[in-house]
């Protein structure tokens, strides 16, 4: 049946997802793309342990519905520390894409690393180069405001990747950021009509924030019924400044029981 | 229909809880009680705000339930914290039970406030004795390990509650806590076989921690989905000195969507 590592994810549990997905026939008329924000927490908020540690977290299913997620997506964005943390795949394993039964990369969605700095380095051995090269996934996407080395733009070029150089308006900050309006754009710019924002805990924090949360349209999140206890990496938004409200809230929920965990899918928008 | 702020939780709602609650008919040879922990919490895990602020976060059925829960314990429990910052009622309001259409105060959990230092000053408008001094609730007891002031005991003793003073080893600690097992003793030898410990932060961070989580029987959590931000009261347990695994995980979970709101059920034993 299922070879490689495909991945099966039942008729059954497809149904309560669809109304979050992006429609194909959307109108087009948006300079952003259709942005689904999803990804897997503990009971206490927690991504993770500790920075830069992978940690099990939901279970099977749950990790089935994230592939399938992603054949639903023209593409899929993850920030850069998570990029060094997980060294990931960013494809899609879902029986019958490309490269999983399926020809060509149909289905495989675009991968897209936010970068600002620069900080990722490539080798001939990142996960997601040979992916590429065997014809499992696309060749990543890196934004980036910086110059990005010549051994990287080698590297990422040869698999048909490529770098996006965003000119950031200069910041006074020692960390300055890309725009969120910026870095959507430009992938529209490229083509990318829906997009899956995966993590980690600064992309999905800097983007619940009320400065950008009305950049999403739809939230998958999954909870697995465990505290991972302080320490780790959390999921809370920043505070607006001087408001004692909530940052966010979901409306039109969905909570759906996968396995031992649940799934929560909702809109930010009124 | 329902008067004085009677409430109806449906019986098509009780179903998912039934192998979560206390049974009845259970052995008794146990020398502390059956222990539910429960509390509602934000996406991010917080109780509320900030300390001392009463932020909404379920909606009504989620409400309703907790108070269908209340009936379904002799006692309930909570931190001085959340009884000074609250004024809570700490009855039960569910349509039948005894001041709410029912006799005398059948299906009224004793309420139990966790005072080690003695911060509550009770007064004569405090919420909890005036509904204990009209037939809507018992009286407290207080379990500390000061001697209480001679206005508060009579205050409490006036409506029928009284103190309950533990002697804790002495700890080289400036704030000296009590043991989660003496204070769980204390009520079962007043006769508690049954006992929800609903809040706040402090208590349970600290019954969730991996010396005290085998006190805990059945734990259910209410979810709403919203992220409260950061600098919230959060729920999230202390790591083991030395471990880096998760503090704790659920079995046997069942997830309910109850509104907009998710109740999570589960035990924490093997």
């Amino acid at each position: 049946m299922a070879s490689r590592g495909e991945l099966i994810y039942p008729e059954d549990d497809r149904v309560f997802l669809k109304p979050y997905l992006p429609v194909p026939d959307r109108s087009q008329d948006s300079n952003v793309p259709f942005v689904t924000l999803t990804f897997a927490t503990s009971l206490d908020s927690a991504l993770s342990l500790a920075p830069g540690v992978q940690t099990a977290l939901s279970g099977p299913q749950s990790k089935t519905m994230t592939h399938y997620l992603r054949c639903k997506h023209d593409a899929i964005m993850i920030g850069v520390g998570t990029a060094i943390a997980d060294d990931p795949s960013l494809n899609c394993r879902v029986q019958g894409v490309g490269g999983y039964g399926g020809e060509g990369l149909t289905g495989q969605p675009q991968p897209v690393v936010v970068d600002p700095h620069g900080r990722w380095q490539l080798t001939s051995k990142t996960k997601i180069l040979n992916l590429a090269r065997e014809g499992r996934g696309k060749a990543p996407w890196i934004l980036t405001s910086q110059t990005p080395s010549v051994e990287n733009v080698k590297l990422l070029e040869q698999v048909g990747g490529c770098y996006i150089v965003l000119n950031t308006p200069t910041s006074t900050s020692e960390k300055p950021t890309m725009a969120w309006l910026d870095m959507l754009r430009a992938v529209k710019d490229r083509g990318v009509e829906s997009i899956m924002i995966e993590g980690g805990g600064v992309i999905i924090n800097s983007l619940l924030a009320a400065d950008n949360a009305d950049l999403i349209d739809s939230v998958i999140v999954t909870i697995a019924p465990t505290w991972l206890g302080q320490g780790g990496v959390v999921v809370s938004p920043p505070r607006t400044e001087g408001s004692s409200l909530p940052v966010a809230r979901l409306r039109q929920t969905k909570w759906q029981q996968l396995g031992e965990d649940v799934v929560l899918c909702g809109v930010l928008k009124a």
